[in-house]
């Protein structure tokens, strides 16, 4: 049996306020038990999105009725909230800011480089940044980080162009970051990776970014040492959403994430110490996480079993991952002391989650 | 009678190679001395583009034989030609290397960030590189100059998002200077400036990059210190391709820029230091250029005239400052002692023009 740490989910779509019928935090919390996951960050783009006092009340209020595991909400970057030196509390209330670079809609609309600006001034210089920004915009959120003098975590990365660019930047001392999702380290624009193709509707290959070459997806496995943190971009949609004929980006992840891992490390593609590093300790310390004591996840590294989305959390009921055969099985999770999840049980009750915040 | 340096535009397209009916050698550097430019700097992308030895050897085989005033080719930056240090004298030979990050086509391709860094890298470090580059690109190059420590140029900056970026780098110690082109100070995307609109094709407001909004030109202009040069980015094309259905983007340059400029001096809006910092003193250091010992242009400040296609040198036939009333007349120009331009006239012969790199 293998012992873990409790892990750090950075990038997670809770789906609460607003769309609760593909996930909510009771929901999203037992899928991240159920992944070995004891702390969840959650995504703003909501509906309505998290961008003030009154709607980061309203997700935090959900998070602490319902949370089975930790939790932090980040608050998102807009186009007329940028005046955090005049609301510092607030700002310290959310995990983070995440800033949608790339994607533009509503209240998070940022698509003019000048609306940046006041976010890289103005955000507390402790608090974590995280940027949705793929291929150039990347490269100018950190050209950003660099002129503003602010860290910068990048989201998301599935591109060679991305990770190299990374990779060089470090080398020159620029503070920045960065997570890759496993479909990005597991899945690939040539569909290989999925599983029963001829059920394959193209909503279910839909994520943004959106599946990248298997030259990107190797260059992520050759520079693995780049990369800070895993992240599932857990983004839950009903199968019914995804077969439509306009079928939303986005895939669950938080209850796949660690046998697929796990199965590497015993192919040989990756460490133990990988795991813990970029699942625990960088995540830990890039966002400023506390301790949780007596907090740990149990793993039956010689189980193999096959991903079956019937046997999820996740409401979402369906996963990009079906009919993989996968070794390494979460069997217990101990969260501050109590057993939270148990062969393939939640034990956890509904808001004894903290806030990684309060 | 008001005497300047020889002009420096260091952004023309002359279409030789390839496209002669729009202009050549002769005509372009014909126009160039009616305005008052002593020394252009021709942009590679021409057909075939300048990106090896042979065709370097192409554009400057015809310049030696036609060009009237004196010259530089940049060489471009393609997908496999960024081995400079294997190739350092021809990389000597060139005026600077211009890189296409927005616009893709052909040899100069370079879409993928990755194919950027051995540009970056391998460039020789005291020789200038021009970006095409906007918005976030315009970032982006910024972050690779920084990273791989080699000053950039960016070339027709047109928005706001992108003056006030360069202006941040500036007061960060980056090394990005820039330039701006007379269409994007004197004309804009709702169609200010232009006149007899009830004659205008779609295609004779066509330029790349696009004419911009009134709050972008309001911006260049208030922040005209961050302007380090004007450049014309000449790029003539015939009326009948522009009233075409399928219009080229482009505008020509070389014999309005002077007299718009002179006219904005006597408005108010700038002054004769200005113009002499931005069209030769900082001009001649960005991109490294030697004297031209007894040069010089000489204007009537109080001459007013009325801007005409049909009094131009440029083969193209058109201007879209067309019906303009300017102030400030070029009457001569000298060029190495002789007179090379006066009163109308071009006195200069084809093949008296050098080039700044030989």
């Amino acid at each position: 049996m293998l012992k873990l740490p409790g892990l750090i989910d950075p990038h997670v779509h809770v789906r609460e306020p607003g769309a609760t019928h593909k996930e909510d935090w009771d929901t999203v919390t037992q899928a991240a038990l159920a992944g070995g996951v004891t702390t969840i960050l959650a995504m703003p783009n909501t509906k309505p999105p998290i961008f003030d006092e009154a709607t980061l009340n309203l997700a935090l209020d959900a998070a602490k009725a319902k949370a089975r595991c930790d939790y932090g909400q980040y608050i998102g970057a807009g186009p007329d909230n940028g005046d955090w030196d005049k609301r510092e509390a607030l700002s310290l209330q959310a995990a983070g800011l995440k800033m949608y670079l790339d994607s533009t809609f509503g209240e998070l609309r940022l698509d003019d480089m000048s609306l940046w600006t006041p976010h890289f001034q103005k955000f507390p210089k402790d608090s974590p940044m995280v940027m949705h920004s793929e291929s150039r915009t990347m490269a100018a959120a950190i050209l950003f980080s660099t002129i503003y003098d602010h860290p910068v975590h990048i989201a998301h990365v599935s591109l060679k162009e991305e990770i190299l660019l990374i990779k060089a930047a470090k080398e020159k001392g620029i503070k920045v970051t960065c997570e890759v999702c496993p479909h990005h380290l597991f899945l690939d624009k040539d569909l290989t990776g999925f599983k029963n193709l001829s059920g394959l509707t193209s909503g279910r290959t839909e994520v943004r970014p959106r599946l990248a070459t298997p030259e990107d997806v190797q260059s992520l496995w050759i520079n693995l040492d780049v990369i800070d943190c895993f992240a599932t971009d857990h983004a839950p949609h009903t199968l019914e959403e995804k077969d439509s004929d306009n079928p939303p980006p986005g895939f669950p992840g938080l209850e796949t994430m660690l046998p697929l891992l796990l199965t590497a490390v015993d192919e040989g593609r990756l460490t133990i110490n990988h795991l813990i590093e970029k699942l625990h300790t960088n995540p830990k310390r890039i966002f400023n996480l506390p301790d949780q004591p007596e907090t740990w996840v149990e793993v039956d590294e010689n189980a193999s079993y096959e991903i079956k989305a019937s046997e999820t959390f996740t409401r979402c009921g369906w996963t990009p991952f079906e009919g993989w055969q996968v070794k390494g099985k979460v069997r217990k999770v101990v969260l501050r002391g109590k057993t939270a999840f148990e062969d393939g049980k939640i034990l956890a009750e509904p808001g004894c989650g903290k806030n990684i915040r309060s």
